[in-house]
């Protein structure tokens, strides 16, 4: 059936949130649901108590026998992953609180929610990495009480051809042994872009829709066709329109795997492609793939789950692994971002009203100053042991706020010999950027924060998500500001938020004149094979047009026009 | 003696931050501090409890009695602060729990502490208007403790010659009855700009300083010279000079008191100057001064301490109430401004990680869109009762960030018929003004709010009230980007923040092209008498300065220099 786009009805189509891109079209499959817990009033009579503890203890053997026998079907992280939820459905703890419960006359079903959700009660109490695991525990309990109660265990089916997974969402378990020959798209109606389905969907570059409500509409086995960018899904579309958007964008995918750098646009302007690490591994990871060296060091995890701060020698080693990576390329390291929603028991202010704009990031210098002396010389230190130029050791500090505050930062980095530079997150900075440059060697945008304070919008509230898009032109309008400082001043200045992963603003940050991106290594290959189609002058009339725009969508929709134009 | 200032040795001088503008050269009186209280472990025998009761109740009454005395030698509300804080020094609640801690065994001190201590708590558990009356309490305990004791009374001594008042912090019943003809200006070494010294300085107009660390070096006696703009002070300074400053300042002080309206520029360029106002009964205050109108017209108050949202009815009785303060002036609504620091039981969600940052102010209609378009109902039913014409109704939504939410609030409010603005509080909007000014027919710029944001410190932490100076260059350039676009549009741009009542900032606001001015009425006639002094381009030259500078103090300086160059 061909049919031209005049004529065509218009299907049945979801919109979701896109969070991984790339156009998928193929059946659609519906995980199991969570299964209904049925409610019992009667109690178990004492003399079936026994025989309902051995049920018990039954289905969850047989749910953690499933799981090893699908574990043993893959390797690495996924084997791992699938044995430990097995583990925790042996679990001792959970067992034989639920015990005791059916020793009290609850049936099997009921004391294994009734145990499990006591545990979860209790981990997330006590935060942190225990607070993780309550998803797993969620995710056993409903495998044990489908088990009981005679259900199809929920989770994801395994069918033999290509298919796109719709779900409520997905938990560790299901996501495990996704096979991504098989998967062409997840589609979630919960969850958002740092969900756990969202977090494995980019680590396997499976296109993804997530927080696409009204989901449910669409039939198991319907034909899909997703759209991982614009988040839409559209229900048995035209067959041979859907086949062709998704041959070209797995030839687009296949463009972007081949991609190699250094970056460059289409008529020779360099632009630097960096990686966004935390640890010295994570430097390792990106050095194999095509990152020119580290945009942003996170050095928070040496210092985060900690109750006192790390020796200067424990520092120093932990930096210079990260230098290591990149022996001859530029890392930018960031000093300690404390606060707000990176607590550190020894340094952050307990009951802050608003800790986003409390005594975070550089003002815990305020608290503390010798933490940031002591930091510096630590990586001093760790230039030292790896045979860097302190002059090619690039440091910057987040949350400055004003020159003042940069030029005290970039005395005491130029005491030791070092670069200083700052982050610009905080709006006044971008404002002022000039007279910040004053003193400092770069800047580097970090434009979740920098839409955070310019929206007024907490980046982590969901109903406030649409504010703090990075592609709100008043964000936009600040980083042409503090580009154009850069560039009037001939310093360098980067992009180091979520927006320089995204390849069609990418284009437009050089456009603007930012002269380096850093970003996941997964986001690096699509960001330097787009830059490598447009021209400079694509990107600078890209960036007049999203700059003159008045909302994100608006936005993103002259910049994609100015380049087809 | 006659020294230049340039072989003057420098005088001691203390810094702290002043809050209340005027020059005062007298000699310092302490302020009695609160008495040490003994730690004594031994119990009071038995059979000389009763006796130890009857000295506790003698002390509280020997207290009461000083305070009512005091209070009959004056009017108004400072006799009824005196007479009510002598009922709490005779309060049955804290004697009896007193009493029962002397039965017990302690002292009359012991227990009067104790007991008070006990209330205390108490009291800020219960928080709102109950914990304001801790301050209260603690006074009382502290001059019953000094009547036990026999030290002389906490609080301030009454000399018969004009003296600057020293203290640590100063309590109601201490401010109460002070003598403007004599306290010529109070110094403090804590508190802070909203303490409750600096709101009684600032209604009286006495010239104040607050927060000076170091100030216990000054001796009882000496003669000090105060600078409540400045905030500083200096001991033992050359007499002479110090005489010239302090008349000078008292003429400048007479010069506003004698100003009348209309504001304008010396060389006739208008500025309307308005108050803010919370109720029918503070318009009406601010209609007996030389307020031309409202510029900010808080509608919380008829919400704020509510289960439940008042009628439609209830709300416009209270809107035609401010409206009818002044029956042709300009009144300004401004629509609820609930969350954040002004919660609402029944609107606002609980525990946002970040108020400041989540669903307050417009953003409200996420949640109860009714709430809104009710209280529009309201406002046109109220201009309907005093005979305003809708058109001439002037209503404006708090927390705008896109040009989208402004044409939406636009739309809501020309469908009554009335004149639709928005708050420029949010970085955002100041970022885009050209396009929201397309949407509605003024802005008005809330200075406190905006800097929070521009600086992204909570301005109600103590330890970044540097940061959040509404002087702080970054918050200017915003400033003067809004009035551009007001300018170009023909649109007005007012102030309504804290910065509209500096007459310094006024002038350099004026300068910037802002056409109005809002403030507490007290702040408008320094504001009007400052503005009738200089020139539109002695203003223009002031801001140019002022936006140059890199820090608030240089901003303040270069203006100052541009006026008097």
């Amino acid at each position: 059936m061909t049919t031209t786009s005049e004529t065509a009805t218009s299907p049945t189509a979801v919109q979701g949130t896109g969070v991984v891109p790339g156009v998928a079209y193929a059946r659609a499959v519906w995980a199991q649901p969570q299964p209904e817990v049925p409610v019992r009033t009667e109690e178990v009579p004492a003399e079936q108590r026994d025989a309902e503890v051995e049920r018990l203890v039954a289905a969850a053997d047989a749910v953690a026998s499933r799981l090893e026998e699908r574990a043993g079907r893959v390797t690495g992280v996924a084997a791992e992953v699938l044995s430990a939820t097995a583990g925790l459905a042996r679990d001792k703890g959970w067992i034989a609180e639920a015990r005791k419960r059916v020793t009290k006359g609850a049936d099997a079903t009921a004391a294994t929610v009734g145990a499990v959700d006591h545990f979860v009660a209790l981990f997330e109490k006590l935060g942190g990495v225990m607070a993780e695991r309550t998803t797993d525990l969620r995710d056993i309990r409903s495998r044990v009480v489908a088990e009981l109660e005679g259900l199809p265990e929920p989770g994801v089916p395994h069918p033999d051809h290509p298919f796109v997974l719709l779900a409520e969402d997905l938990a560790p378990a299901d996501t495990a042994d996704l096979d991504p020959a098989l998967v062409q798209a997840l589609v979630t109606s919960l969850g958002g872009p740092t969900s756990h389905t969202s977090i494995i969907a980019r680590q396997r570059g499976i296109p993804c829709v997530v927080a696409a409500s009204g989901l449910d509409v669409v039939a198991d086995g319907s034909y899909v066709l997703v759209d991982g960018e614009t988040g839409l899904l559209e229900v048995e579309p035209d067959a041979e329109q859907a086949r062709s958007r998704a041959e070209a964008s797995a030839q687009e995918m296949e463009r972007v795997r081949a991609w190699r750098g250094p970056a460059a646009t289409s008529d020779g302007q360099r632009v630097d492609l960096l990686a966004n690490v935390q640890d010295g591994d994570s430097a390792a990871v990106a050095a194999r793939g095509q990152a020119e060296g580290v945009g942003l060091f996170r050095t928070e995890l040496c210092f985060l789950g900690r109750d006192t701060e790390p020796s200067v020698e424990q520092q120093a080693s932990i930096y210079a692994g990260v230098l290591r990576a990149f022996p001859d390329g530029k890392v930018v390291t960031r000093t300690l971002d404390a606060g707000s929603d990176k607590p550190l028991a020894f340094v952050t202010q307990p009951d802050e009203p608003n800790p986003a704009l409390g005594v975070r990031g550089a003002r815990i210098v305020q608290l503390d100053a010798g933490m940031m002396t002591r930091q510096l010389d630590a990586l001093a230190q760790a230039a030292g042991e790896v045979g860097r130029p302190l002059a090619d050791t690039w440091v910057m500090a987040p949350m400055i706020a004003t020159p003042q505050e940069a030029a005290d930062f970039a005395a005491l980095v130029r005491e030791r010999g070092m670069k200083p530079g700052v982050m610009v997150e905080v709006p006044s900075v971008a404002l002022q950027a000039e007279q910040v440059l004053e003193h400092v060697d770069f800047l580097s945008i970090g434009t979740n924060d920098l839409s955070q304070y310019t929206m007024a919008a907490d980046r982590m509230a969901p109903s406030l998500a649409g504010l703090t898009d990075p592609w709100q032109p008043a964000v936009l309008r600040l980083v042409a500001m503090t580009a154009a400082a850069g560039t009037a001043a001939g310093k360098p200045v980067g992009v180091c938020g979520e927006a320089a992963a995204d390849p069609a603003l990418a284009v437009v940050l050089v456009g603007l004149g930012i002269t380096s991106l850093s970003m996941a290594g997964g986001a690096l290959p699509g960001v330097g094979a787009r830059l490598a189609q447009v021209s400079r002058e694509q990107c600078a009339s890209a960036a007049r047009a999203a700059l003159a725009a008045s909302s994100p969508a608006q936005a993103r929709e002259a910049a994609t026009a100015a380049l087809a134009g």
